[in-house]
C-alpha cells in the first residue's frame, strides 16, 4: 500500500494511529474532525521532498501542519491523505543583527524565535496571538495586534525555500532588502495555504525592540465613541504599534477568565513604540483624541510585566469568551474593511447580534478595519446555529458592499471557502488556473482556496 | 490583415506610421529600436479589453506602455505586435483621504497624481526619479529614492484591475489595508512587466505629508566613510526618508550639468520626515554617526525650494552623467545587497571600474543595498563596451555571491533576462508555468522575463 513505503522511510516518525490521526484532525473551530490518514514527522527539506514525490506518484494528498491554532480548519483532511507535522523541523537556522533578519525552519513558533531574539535587540513583531509556528503564519497570511504599524506577514516575509507538489525545491526572493527580478513568488506563496508547496524555510525581516514602549486601556460609554476614537487615531497617522477594540461582552468575558475587575463598558487596548519622547508625544496626541471622543481616563502599563499581562489577556479573549459559554458552537467571523467604513460595519453588526439574540462578542483590531464578531451559538439548539451562520453571512456580505474582504487574516480554510466567488469574481478562476499550473494533480490540501472540479 | 481591424474601431487612436512606431521602439538605454508593428491608445478599459481579445484571436504581440522611461527595455518589441499606449487613459478616478487611498488610471503618472493630492495634505512616496506613470511603475516594482522609508510598489499598491490575455477583466485585491483572501494576485502582477496582462485602474496607499521635512548634504573624504555612515544609521533604526549616496564622479557631473559648485568628493544627499521633534532627533541621531565617520559639515535645506532643488539634482543624475559623456553606450546596473554587504559591494566595483578605465559613476539608494554603477565606455569602442559588459556581468555576480538581487529596481526587461536562471534557479521555471497558465499563448510582452521556448 502506497502509505507503507512512507513507514519503512520514517520508521517512529510516521504514523497511522488513531490518537495521532485524530490530533491532526481538529481543529480549534467548529469544524467537525476531518482527519488525515497518516502523520509524518519529517526533519530536514530532503524528506519533505520524498514525500511530496512519494504523494504525487500515489497521488496522495498533502497537508502541511503546524500549531494547529487556525480557525478556520485550514489542516483538516476533508480528502484524508499525508499530514505533513513540521514539529521536528523547529530550528532557528541564522540571525543576521547587521541586517535585521533571522532564517527559520517552519516549525519554529513567534514565541521561541522572540525567544532567541532576546539578547540580540531585535523582535519579530507579527503577532496573531496564538503562539503559532511561522511557517503557518506564512501559509495563512496571518497578522493581528501589531499589524498596523508593522505590517503582516506579506511585509515579514523576505524569502522562502519551498518544496513543490512534485517534490522540486525551489528558493523565492533574496536577502536583499527589495528587488524587482521577476514574479513575487514569495507572496504567492505567503497566504497560499499550503495548496501550492510546503514552505521548508523562511528568511524573516526582524524589527529593532523600540527604546520605549508604553501600553494602556481605555473605557468608553459606548462601541460608538471606542470606534470614532480609532478612525480619529488612524486618520490623525499617529504610527500606533498596536490599537485594539474589546466591547462590553468581552470584558464581562475577561473579567470572568482572568479575575480582573475592568468597567464592562468598551475599552480600547493600545500601545506606543518609539524614542522616549516619540512615544510621549503619540500618547498625548492620543490622550487629546479620547477626551475629544469622551473616553475615560487612560491605564497606562509603562512596565513590562504589566504590558505582558494586558497582551496576554487580549490573546486570551477567544478562549475567555469561549469559556464563558462552554456549550457554544463558535462561529468566528474575520471582517476587514476601508477605516472609513469601520464604524458603519461595527454598529450595523452589534445591532444584528442583538436582534438575533445570541452571543457575539466584538474585538479587533481596529486600527486596520479588522474585527472579529465570535458568534457563539448554543450547541444544541440548531435554530440559534442556524441564525449565526445567518450572521457570519451577512458580515461578508456587508464587508463587501463596503469595498472590504470576508477575511483580514484567519484566511480561507474550510470555514470561507463559500465566499471566494463573491469576494473575487472572474478573479477565483485565475488563482485555479495557477493552482493548476503548480499542483496539476491536486495534490496539495484539497478542498481548500480553489473552486472544486 | 489582423492590424486593420484594430484601426477600423480605433480610427485616429490607432497607428502604423513610422514616427509612431520608432518613437514605441525606443528605450532610455543602450539597446537597439524594437518597433511595434501599430500602437493604440485606448480611453476604457473595455477597450483594453478588445485590443486583447483581437491580439489573441490573431496572436499578436501585446506590450504596454507608460512615459518610456523603464532604463531596461521592458516596452520594447522584439517580436512586433501591438503596443498599447495608455497615455489617455490618465484620470485620477477618486481620492478617499479618509482611507488615504487614490484610485488612478495607469497613464497617471507621479507627478500629476502628486499635483492633484496637494491640497488633501497626503502624498504618494514612490519616487524613482523619472516621471513615471503609475501603470508603468507597478507593472516595473519601481522604488527610487524613498523606498527605505515608504517600501517599494510592492508595498503601496492594495489593488488592481487587469485585463488578461485573452480579455478578461478581472479585480485583484481590495479597499481594506490588508486581507486573507486567497493568492495575493496583486502582488502576481506588480513586478510582472505586462507579462501577465495590462494593468487598467490602480488603488494606491497614500501617506500624510509629513508635519516637517529636512533635507541636506554631508560631504565625505572617501566613498569607504559615506558608505559606513549609511550602514550606521540604517542599522541605528532612524527612520530615514531618504539616504542616497553619490560618487565624486558623479559631483562632478551634477557640477557640470546644473551649475552647482560642490566639493568633488562623495556625498549622502538626506531627508527625514516626522512631527519637529522627531526630525530634530533624527537629525541629531544622524549628525552624531557623520561624525564618528568624518564626514563633513551638514548643509541643511529646510525651504521646501532648496529641497525642490537637491532631489531635482539627484533625479537628474543619470541624465548629467550621460551629458558629461555624450558620445557613451550606456551599461545600466542596479544591484541590491543586504546592508552589512554593501561596503564590500561598492569598494569591489569601485576598484573593478577603476581598473577596466572607463567612467562608471556610482550612485545610489544606499539605505536599501541598492546602487548604480552607470557604465559609459565610448560608443566607438568595442573593446570598451565590451568590457562595460564585462564589469555589469561581474556586478551581477557579485550580488548573488554577497546574497543579494541582479536588480533592485530597474527590472529585467531586455536588459537582465540572461541572469534569471543564475538569480531564482529552479524557481524560474515556476514563473515560466505561472506564464503558461495566464497567457497559454504567449502574447503578453514576449521576449520577456521567461525562458523562451
Amino acid at each position: 500500500m502506497a502509505l507503507d513505503a512512507l513507514r519503512d522511510v520514517f520508521g517512529p516518525r510516521f504514523s497511522t494511529g488513531a490518537s495521532d490521526r485524530a490530533l491532526h484532525g481538529r481543529s480549534e473551530s467548529h469544524f467537525p474532525e476531518m482527519a488525515p490518514d497518516a502523520v509524518v514527522w519529517p526533519e530536514t527539506t530532503q524528506e519533505v521532498a520524498q514525500i511530496l514525490r512519494h504523494c504525487s506518484a500515489h497521488r496522495l494528498p498533502v497537508i502541511g501542519w503546524g500549531a494547529g491554532t487556525s480557525l478556520e480548519g485550514h489542516a483538516l483532511a476533508p480528502h484524508g491523505g499525508v499530514c505533513v507535522d513540521f514539529s521536528r523541523m523547529n530550528r532557528v537556522l541564522s540571525v543576521v543583527p547587521e541586517d535585521m533578519l533571522a532564517v527559520v525552519q517552519p516549525g519554529v513558533t513567534r514565541e521561541a524565535l522572540n525567544g532567541e531574539l532576546r539578547a540580540t535587540g531585535l523582535f519579530f513583531p507579527v503577532d496573531p496571538g496564538a503562539n503559532a509556528t511561522l511557517g503557518g503564519m506564512a501559509a495563512t497570511r496571518a497578522s493581528g495586534t501589531t499589524a498596523v504599524r508593522y505590517g503582516t506577514m506579506r511585509a515579514n516575509v523576505l524569502a522562502l525555500e519551498v518544496v513543490l507538489a512534485d517534490g522540486r525545491v525551489i528558493r523565492t526572493g533574496s536577502q536583499a532588502p527589495k528587488s524587482s527580478t521577476g514574479y513575487d513568488l514569495t507572496a504567492l506563496f505567503v497566504g497560499a495555504e499550503g495548496t501550492l508547496g510546503l514552505i521548508t524555510e523562511l528568511t524573516l525581516r526582524l524589527q529593532g525592540q523600540p527604546e520605549a514602549v508604553t501600553a494602556g486601556l481605555c473605557a468608553f460609554a459606548d462601541m460608538t465613541s471606542a470606534v470614532a476614537a480609532v478612525i480619529a487615531t488612524i486618520q490623525s497617522g499617529i504610527p500606533m504599534a498596536r490599537i485594539e477594540f474589546i466591547d462590553a461582552a468581552n470584558v464581562r468575558a475577561f473579567n470572568a477568565w482572568a479575575g480582573t475587575s475592568m468597567d464592562e463598558t468598551p475599552h480600547l487596548m493600545v500601545e506606543f513604540h518609539g524614542s522616549p519622547a516619540a512615544v510621549r508625544e503619540q500618547a498625548e496626541a492620543f490622550g487629546g483624541i479620547v477626551a475629544d471622543m469622551g473616553g475615560g481616563a487612560f491605564q497606562w502599563s509603562e512596565r513590562a510585566e504589566d504590558r505582558n499581562r494586558l497582551w496576554k489577556m487580549r490573546h486570551e479573549g477567544y478562549y475567555a469568551a469561549r469559556a464563558a459559554h462552554p456549550n457554544a458552537f463558535p462561529v468566528t467571523t474575520d471582517i476587514c474593511v476601508p477605516i472609513s467604513k469601520l464604524a458603519e460595519a461595527v454598529e450595523e453588526t452589534a445591532r444584528d447580534i442583538a436582534q438575533a439574540g445570541i452571543p457575539g462578542p466584538i474585538l479587533g483590531h481596529v486600527g486596520d478595519g479588522n474585527f472579529h464578531a465570535l458568534l457563539l451559538p448554543d450547541r444544541d439548539s440548531p435554530e440559534q446555529i442556524a441564525k449565526a451562520k445567518a450572521l457570519a453571512s451577512a458580515l461578508a456580505e456587508r464587508a463587501l458592499r463596503l469595498g472590504g474582504t470576508v477575511s483580514g487574516e484567519h484566511g480561507i480554510g474550510m470555514g470561507k471557502l463559500g465566499y471566494m466567488q463573491a469576494e473575487h469574481g472572474s478573479a477565483w478562476a485565475v488563482m485555479g488556473a495557477l493552482k493548476a499550473a503548480l499542483d496539476p494533480l491536486g495534490i496539495m490540501n484539497p478542498g481548500k482556496m480553489v473552486r472544486q472540479e
